[in-house]
């Protein structure tokens, strides 16, 4: 498999000295991997850190910046990052107003933000987490013990961010993370394996003419394999998928993510099969965003997630946010 | 090959039916195949009116409203949209004070919106043209005589887009689109072959351990194959292509933009390189874009543009736009 690369061993470390390049407005310490705003500490501002395995861009690093993320600290890839990683982030965003850790359900993002939140109380920073869990595929996996963490991030760091840029308080913060990622649910499908740097080959068979139903961002084991299925077949199977799960009483937002290799072209004319099935269910959709925003490098594929929305998360829905990965003004 | 569709004669409609679901802000005629910005026409404003073959997204329906195009005219995939929807595009955006069409120079392109212009003309709307043909690799193409229109597009519609957001007349927005093209240049390296839907493989082969250097947006032949490179290597190569035929004397904006498949994580450790070359060669960077945004379905390999700016360049960049596929405010 050919990648735009120069040795597995850099790519986290280059692709850290391309983005310092790229965005002067943040600052990023590439020795110690940590993605940090260039204006933090915001006096009076909740700190928000996420992290994870690299391999999933824009997420996180591309969502730092003013209306979501303070910070980000990405791992090797397809690994999580260290305590060491998190607890640098904490103290380079903590205002004194405290911060939470956004942390997607991997046992090993679990483990070592557990760690970090220890570790950076002894210095005296308040922390707060939440858990980021909202992909119904299946209850166990890979990585994971209950459900795994995926498209919903986004949405819990773009609603959390916002408050925190509001000047909400670090309990108030983490409640609207939390219900979030309550009103939040997700279900992927994969057309190809994922190839990792370090491996050089797919890290999972995916015969000709066969699609894999519930895959996880990390190319772990989905529900069923079937034959190929059209985009019309796929947005029913996902759709229904999710709202066996969630039964939305109120509007809900929309994200339509592709898994990275899978061509915009075709991600939009998935969502109009989405929102046709939507519709038939009666479902009302405040807000859809379609891109590659949660992906799994090179893995074809997509992901349906939504989130069931009052008029105050739709409020922090659409406030500014300026990052890399994700912006919009009023 | 596996794709997120339909069929593949329904492909172009079903992404503008998901287009319309996704983005209320713009007028999506389905049938018609015009996306418009939804406030068009805007007093005293010249419209800004592009198009071209789908298959580029977000290139160029992803780039219509405020601070860059009116509207997208786009094609079946990789085939020229046809003179009628250029028609109808310049009818719906023009106020009065004439439309800019920006042609990429493919042949089918420039003799429709030829004749598209002829059309417009007796119907009384004023319309100036501006062909873009920035890409270094090749003089003749498989599709163009002269060379083809790529990344640069980007460019031209984000800064005749400002200027004509400002307020400026026809014939000054036109002189910008052309002053930009004229100072920007571009280099395409294919790390693998593009797949339509209507052929359903790849339309070129292109074998394992191999990368085609200087390759087109529809996969046209570039000037030689290797063996494969690193990143390290390519963006010497790239860049050097780039120099050869732009010596700037002052600052550039560099666009180091994706295929499509190649993930967000190897463009940033690309950009790395990138700027390493610049810097060696004594090019001041003074904005740069790193992301997907003149695509090629699910081509893997990756362009660099480089685009020398004065002040006044610089200032249109940096002005604010909103549109799907980019955005930012001041």
């Amino acid at each position: 498999m050919k990648m735009l690369i120069n040795v597995p061993e850099t790519v986290v470390a280059d692709a850290l000295r391309g983005m310092a390049a790229a965005h002067p407005e943040l600052a990023v310490d590439v020795e110690n991997r940590v993605i940090v705003r260039g204006d933090a500490p915001v006096a009076g501002k909740v700190g928000l850190v996420s992290g994870g395995g690299s391999g999933h861009e824009p997420l996180h690093g591309g969502f730092v910046g003013p209306g979501m993320l303070s910070a980000a600290c990405p791992g090797e890839v397809f690994t999580s990052p260290v305590p060491d990683q998190m607890v640098r982030a904490a103290a380079a965003v903590d205002s004194g107003a405290g911060v939470l850790f956004i942390v997607k359900n991997y046992t090993g993002d679990v483990l070592n933000f557990d760690m970090a939140a220890e570790l950076a109380e002894e210095e005296g920073i308040r922390v707060a987490k939440v858990l980021v869990n909202d992909d119904v595929a299946v209850t166990d996996s890979l990585f994971t013990a209950g459900r795994r963490g995926t498209g919903a991030t986004l949405f819990v760091e773009k609603l959390a961010g916002a408050a925190a840029e509001e000047g909400a308080p670090l309990d108030r913060v983490e409640a609207i993370a939390r219900q979030v990622n309550e009103n939040a649910r997700t279900f992927g499908v994969a057309l190809s394996a994922v190839t990792t740097p370090a491996k050089g080959s797919p890290t999972f068979d995916l015969p000709d003419g066969e699609l894999e139903l519930g895959i996880g961002i990390h190319g772990e084991p989905g529900r069923e394999r079937r034959a190929m299925m059209t985009s019309r077949e796929i947005a029913d199977f996902a759709v229904d998928a999710v709202l066996e799960d969630l039964r939305p009483k109120g509007p809900v937002l929309a994200l339509v993510n592709g898994m990275g290799a899978t061509p915009l072209l075709e991600l939009y004319g998935f969502n109009a099969e989405v929102q046709r099935v939507l519709a038939e269910r009666n479902v009302t959709v405040a807000r859809t965003l379609v891109g590659n925003y949660v992906t799994s490098l090179d893995m074809a594929g997509c992901s349906v997630t939504l989130c069931q929305v009052d008029g105050e998360l739709l409020r922090l829905y659409d406030a500014p946010v300026e990052t890399a990965g994700l912006r919009w003004g009023r």
